[in-house]
């Protein structure tokens, strides 16, 4: 028997299903499996995805016996919809679509209408009464046609389109006139016999081969080619073909269009939930040229969103169409088992269902809609969590722009930090100060922070930077603080000295209002209305099903005892990373730090690190305190010295002054500390190595933090965590130091307090000798952020300059920045993770880079076998459903990697 | 029966051997060895590892027998030396010293004269006629005693002795006479009373032990375990003890001392060669007070080295003995088969030989000596290869410092690129074009240098800079240069104002002549005398061996025709790096460059590219002209842009002007391509990506060149390479643009030109995902001086400011940028080239790292299977004679991990 190339739907039968995916594309065997289900779907056929690969391997041929089979498929269709090719009464229609077995951009996307031409624009003007809609479908199907499937420069018909609109002085396309469409539909006619030779196929059959060929062509143009290659996804796939009837709902008072879901997308309220317009095409809905109107009587009488009332329900102007589309569309929640988002048209009283698919939502709703199939029997507990998106989850958190407000950025960022402000824009920390004083709120707008804008980015609602990635600076400090941040938005341009800035091509004076969105990125002009935080009962008893079914401990980054309450209200359960240069920023500190730094000999340095001391030991006595009964790792000092001295004369000057030294000595230090390359600098334990008596006053602080919260009775589990360790040795040096320390202090208090002392792996070759670091190591935590600068040897705050544009490009799937690149910094940390178990089973593995709050890669750190993530207090609730879906996936990895390159 | 502890050697046979390291340690291994070939070795015994370990785990007890054994042994000693413990008349003395397996700084190293007391003093005053000698011997011995065995502070001792210095008002200890040294000893006698409670231990039995024990306790010292945890030496394995009977020469005049070599070590001519001292302890030898005279009547007559003749050889006044020391000397070469290093006493006409070493020489005396064994018979032409150190080679090749001067330098830096040289000092490019154009050589001498240095580098003999280590832009282009240089020479401080500079505390005008030593990193006031390099007969005998033996092929990096003309010369088998960018730099072609960066827009971008693209094509025709038949590989541009702009404010009004523009726009553009880290900023194939018309233009004129090449019958092998590649979709886009534009040009000239195109695999994560990068790579290059850096996290410009601390306490054991670190970024590149061959068996590996030039770094790579080394043309030959013995050693690699250790 001949192959099988062709898979026939209609009539509430399909040849093909769901599980055909592979064979007929993911659109075919979607059609398939809604036509088996007894929905009346408008009948087609499905050409396989081996015909496709024949096509391809036979040099552009068909598969013997394939045009008989498509011949005898378009008669079942003819027959199934009762309408002929080219008849003049009553033409059939066609839409041609590629589908893939995965869903693939670069390909032939849809030919409609299909099949007009001089006969069948008969047929369509009489059974639409429509003659300005039927030549203006023929206009738009040569364009398309010509376009995707005749190769033919769009420009050269757009040149025709617009020349017409001139010379009639319109501005929109439909107030052109039946006379004029058919001028055009002449003029495109003859640039399609000029461009290609031959004069535009006026056979339906010949029209859909071309269609046909054109799809399996598309397979191998460059746009797929590359991003298969980037994707992964195997040549010999190929794709399938979807020909499926046209259906029209305006062709009269008997004919409809609509969108529905099948619960309430904004709260997840169960009720049928769309819109739909009477004697209307699908675009009509969407376009929003004429409103639409609500689908049920329920509906209608609480009234549309936009609060008119209206008096025309579908339930109530077709009650009996109405009807089965109720019917369906419970049918099709519980075949999917979730909300759908549902399209429609009914023709002549036929309702003809065009697609369905899972409903997008909001958080609120998905939280919602997961508790009640629960409770509707629907679906398990493990399979509500996997129904909330963990960034979903994020929108809960912070305030929202209202989702009613339609205005456009002004321009686009980067999405820092979730949730929107708005407030005064201020350039500096002074006018920041200066207008919350006077009761206003503020917008930080800058170039890029620094951590002497602290002050400013505490007092502002949010932060708004014109440089900088992910991981900058202010992306870092506003997540911490749970404040919307939008950064690297290159469309601000800053004027300091006059006093304004540019947002694109508007101009605004410092204290105009802003909005901003740090969920999108967006910017707008003015205030506009926001909406709070919901943190109702379902999302409470939502996550207690997180936390039931997770893994994965969550803690947080936290560098003071506020940081550290709120981590603990968001559910942290110790905290993963306290930055203690943080605390030398402040303002009562930085004086003291900066006599430290000037020190001109270590008798000098050990007077200054005396008066830090106390300070130190009180954060961490409060952070202790905060903390009872948790774990709390405490970061020893990383940033190179240079960063807490100023850097332009103004500011030397003036710290020279306030410290009452020289100018020139000031500035001397702060020349001798330059580095050429920082990030890979005098930093982190190497400060550590050259000047022991800083992380020893360190030590010293957290143990006698320690000691005093222990006194108090408080529960304290110190971790003290040593930056950028690379060698075993310098691991092993810090580690005497401490233990040396350590012993006095307890000693002198009589007490045992059990702590451990571990390193960041940040430095890739931390990674690849984990096994000799983790003899001298109780615990390892992932600086992921580090580790993938280092790794890509990508700056973070210079990457700017390449990063979109390798995003754009494809050559980076994500910016590696946010979710970490399983492949490579991913690899280095599944080798420290083996390495370092292998010698030290007692290790304790964590990860404290911003990657700890991205759902991909909390995925990632369970999938390597990590025991905690730590993220910003913000980020907790996010991490916990994150490390809960990785749960329930573990022992299915391999879907994750589908659904990532899908 | 009891274990064996005590091992006995004497009378011409010794107990132990020298394979029996493990158990008597090195020392007591290798005297044992001497005392069985029959040689007279003062008698003695060694105490073994095994009681050191007993000793250690059994709460500082000796083993059972222990006592008994050691007073057995002594007794035997007593008679082989026909002396006694505490005889007033002839007394016994004994040294005692510390040997463990492997050679370990920190312990217990030497007591001598052990045994002294108030009777053996007097014995020793008869038998050497010398109170003096015997008292100061005495007060010596109790200090060191006090010191090592009592843990005294020394400095109590030397109070004293600065006191009666002082008193008498002399400089010199000699310059004390008997009966102050009397009252000294009486004086430390006290201080060891008082600072331990007990008297000085009177009887020589007691002094025994208590060294004994303070060896044993010795392995446990804190400098020691620090020690072996850095080398990874196991706790184990304990260290042995040596207690060997003193000879003294200087009893009168039938008594002598001295130190021989049995061959030239300046020439490596044969013929015994050495100094000695009539009535003479071995110090004096070495201390230079006295005028050694020579061993041999041969000698004698070509007078001394300081070229004085004198008339009192050995050979003439001892016949007996000189006969016996030929005889001896000619025995131990015979049987270490290698040039000896000899130490001999002559205790009343008694011949003791006290030590015998392999010798040190000159890289000249290595290779001579290494092939006249051979023809004797000794060796065979592998051993010969393993006899000549690389770095020995390295003197031949560069002039020198004439060894026969004595001068210190007045400051050191790191030894950048071998070699000496003087000239007169200039800060400036102009300055030393200046000099040059006078006719007198030139030293340049900067705070660092930069690319827009390389005229002024060119021009000068050789490179001084106060920053900087040994990757710095001035180390690597003087390395390729073959040009002396020492860089990061701390205690140079340069003030352009005065146009003075100081070196340590003395000043300097512009001008001043200075003399480099870029072998050692000397740094010399005035024009010290060098000598020239001389390849002789034996280099190129020597040379053949080592290529008949090596595999792994040696190319070099060289960026112009001269260089790599050079490099051919030197022996290399293609170029591994052609740095295109060191081309951009020339003062014909920065202004086109600049006006690349400059452009605002493809289209004049494309325009400057035009004018390079000629250039580009001239320096690639010459290349491989220069490397007929030779594999070249290019590397794209690699540095970002901003390194052609100018930075100074003055600089860039001067480029504004020459180009034409306006300067606030070449200050904005200055500014826009400012980065935080360049080292990890946009740079590499991310220009490529970004520019893809740079890279295009590069491309095209490799291709072209290689066309003209060949039209002038020249065999061109080309591999285009591609820097900093971190992803697949890097070089397969890369990949494809260069095949486009060779499609063309090959088809253009009706060409087949076999070329080959691959990356630099110098960012860690291309390291670990090399499995996906090799599936578009013909070949890799390791770049591991990024590599290097990015895996460590070391910026090469600012890691001055800690590597020399964390080099000096022994957490690197070698500056990572100079020797591969096996270990870390060893493992990356072994990780690689196990991912790459497995998807790619054909795939060519190499490094063009300036590693590829170390010896340690070149067995690296012979071990992890790289087919290729790379190195700057003056390396070729060293690199050459590490590959040779990288391939005798390879079968045996754990030995080359011992000696590493060792």
């Amino acid at each position: 028997m001949a192959k099988k190339y062709v898979y026939f739907f209609g009539n509430g039968k399909a040849e093909g299903s769901a599980d055909m995916r592979e064979l007929l594309g993911g659109k075919g065997a979607n059609i398939a499996e809604m036509t088996n289900l007894g929905i009346p779907v408008p009948a087609g056929f499905t050409i396989t995805t081996e015909a496709c690969n024949y096509f391809m391997k036979n040099n552009e041929t068909y598969p013997p016996g394939l045009e008989a089979e498509v011949k005898d498929h378009l008669k079942k269709l003819e027959d199934a919809m009762g309408r002929k090719f080219s008849d003049s009464e009553d033409p059939l229609l066609v839409s041609v679509r590629s589908g893939a077995p995965a869903s693939m951009p670069g390909m032939m996307d849809t030919v409609l209408n299909l099949g007009l031409n001089e006969n069948a624009i008969e047929g369509l003007i009489k059974r639409t009464n429509n003659p300005r809609f039927a030549y203006d479908s023929y206009r738009r199907f040569i364009q398309m046609y010509g376009h995707v499937v005749l190769s033919i420069n769009p420009g050269l018909f757009d040149e025709k389109l617009w020349g017409k609109k001139e010379q009639l002085g319109v501005k929109q396309d439909n107030a052109i006139g039946v006379d004029d469409l058919k001028q055009l539909i002449a003029e495109y006619k003859s640039i399609v016999k000029r461009e290609t030779g031959a004069p535009f196929p006026e056979l339906p059959e010949e029209q859909l081969w071309g269609a046909i060929s054109a799809v399996f062509k598309s397979w191998n143009n460059k746009r797929a080619i590359s991003y298969r290659r980037l994707h992964n996804i195997p040549e010999h796939w190929g794709t399938g073909v979807n020909v499926q009837a046209m259906v029209f709902g305006n062709m009269g008072d008997d004919c409809a269009t609509g969108v529905a879901f099948t619960r309430d997308p904004a709260t997840g309220e169960k009720r049928f939930f769309g819109e739909y317009l009477p004697n209307a095409q699908g675009e009509d809905v969407v376009a929003g040229i004429r409103t639409p109107l609500p689908i049920s009587e329920e509906e209608r009488k609480k009234g549309t969103r936009a609060g008119q009332k209206t008096d025309a329900s579908l339930e109530l102007r077709m009650p009996e169409a109405y009807k089965e589309l109720v019917d369906i569309y419970q049918k099709l929640e519980r075949h999917y088992k979730d909300m759908q988002d549902i399209e429609f048209t009914i023709q002549e009283s036929k309702l003809w269902m065009l697609q369905t698919r899972n409903g997008k939502r909001t958080g609120r709703a998905a939280i919602r809609i997961a508790i009640d199939m629960v409770e509707e029997g629907l679906i398990d507990e493990k399979e509500a969590i996997t129904r909330v998106d963990p960034d979903q989850l994020e929108q809960l958190l912070h305030p929202m722009l209202d989702p009613g407000v339609d205005q456009k950025p002004l321009a686009k960022g980067l999405p820092a930090s979730p949730g929107a402000a708005c407030g005064r824009a201020a350039f500096t920390v002074d006018e920041a100060l200066r207008i919350t004083g006077s009761g206003e709120k503020v917008v930080l707008v800058r170039v890029e922070t620094s951590p002497e804008d602290i002050d400013g980015m505490k007092a502002a609602e949010a932060i708004l930077t014109a440089r900088g990635g992910m991981t900058s600076h202010a992306a870092v400090v506003a997540r911490g603080m749970g404040k919307c941040c939008v950064v690297g938005c290159t469309d601000l341009h800053i004027d300091t000295a006059s006093g304004t800035f540019k947002l694109g091509s508007e101009r605004f004076e410092v204290g105009s209002y802003l909005t901003l969105d740090g969920t999108s990125g967006g910017v707008y002009a003015g205030k506009l209305p926001l909406v709070d935080p919901v943190l109702d009962e379902y999302y409470h008893r939502f996550m207690k099903w997180v936390d039931k079914h997770r893994k994965l401990r969550v803690r947080a980054n936290a560098d003071t005892p506020a940081d550290a309450k709120k981590a603990r209200e968001f559910g942290a359960e110790g905290i993963g990373l306290a930055r203690t240069e943080h605390m030398f920023f402040k303002e009562d500190r930085i004086p003291v730090v900066r006599e430290m730094i000037l020190a001109s000999n270590k008798e000098e340095r050990l007077a200054a690190l005396n008066k830090i001391l106390p300070m130190q030991r009180e954060d961490f006595v409060g952070v202790f305190e905060a903390m009872n009964g948790l774990p709390v790792t405490v970061r020893l000092l990383d940033p190179p010295l240079h960063e807490f001295l100023p850097k332009s004369e103004k500011e030397i000057a003036a710290v020279a002054k306030q410290m009452d030294r020289p100018v020139e000595e000031v500035r001397n230090t702060v020349e001798s500390l330059h580095e050429f390359n920082p990030m890979l600098g005098h930093r982190g334990c190497r400060l550590g190595v050259t000047y022991p008596e800083i992380y020893e006053m360190q030590a010293r602080a957290i143990l006698e933090g320690a000691c005093d919260a222990r006194s108090a009775g408080v529960d304290v589990m110190p971790e003290i965590m040593i930056p950028l360790v690379g060698t075993k040795a310098e691991l092993a040096i810090m580690r005497e130091m401490i233990e040396r320390v350590a012993e006095v202090i307890l000693k002198d208090r009589g007490m045992e307090i059990p702590y451990l002392i571990g390193t960041m792996i940040e430095v890739p070759r931390a990674a690849v000798c984990a096994d000799q670091i983790a003899e001298v190591a109780d615990f390892f935590s992932f600086g992921t952020n580090d580790l993938t600068q280092m790794a890509y040897g990508y700056s973070r705050d210079d990457s700017g300059k390449f990063l979109n544009a390798y995003i754009e490009e494809g050559i980076l799937p994500k910016d590696p920045f946010e979710t970490l690149d399983a492949d490579g910094v991913g690899e280095l940390v599944r080798i420290a993770v083996e390495k370092g178990r292998k010698v030290n089973k007692m290790l304790k593995l964590g990860i404290c880079g911003e990657h700890g709050g991205d759902p991909e890669s909390v995925h990632f750190c369970s999938r390597v076998g990590l025991d905690y993530v730590s993220c910003s207090p913000f980020r907790v609730p996010v991490a916990r459903l994150a490390a809960a879906r990785a749960a329930l996936l573990k022992s299915d990895s391999p879907e994750l990697e589908i659904s990532r390159s899908a």
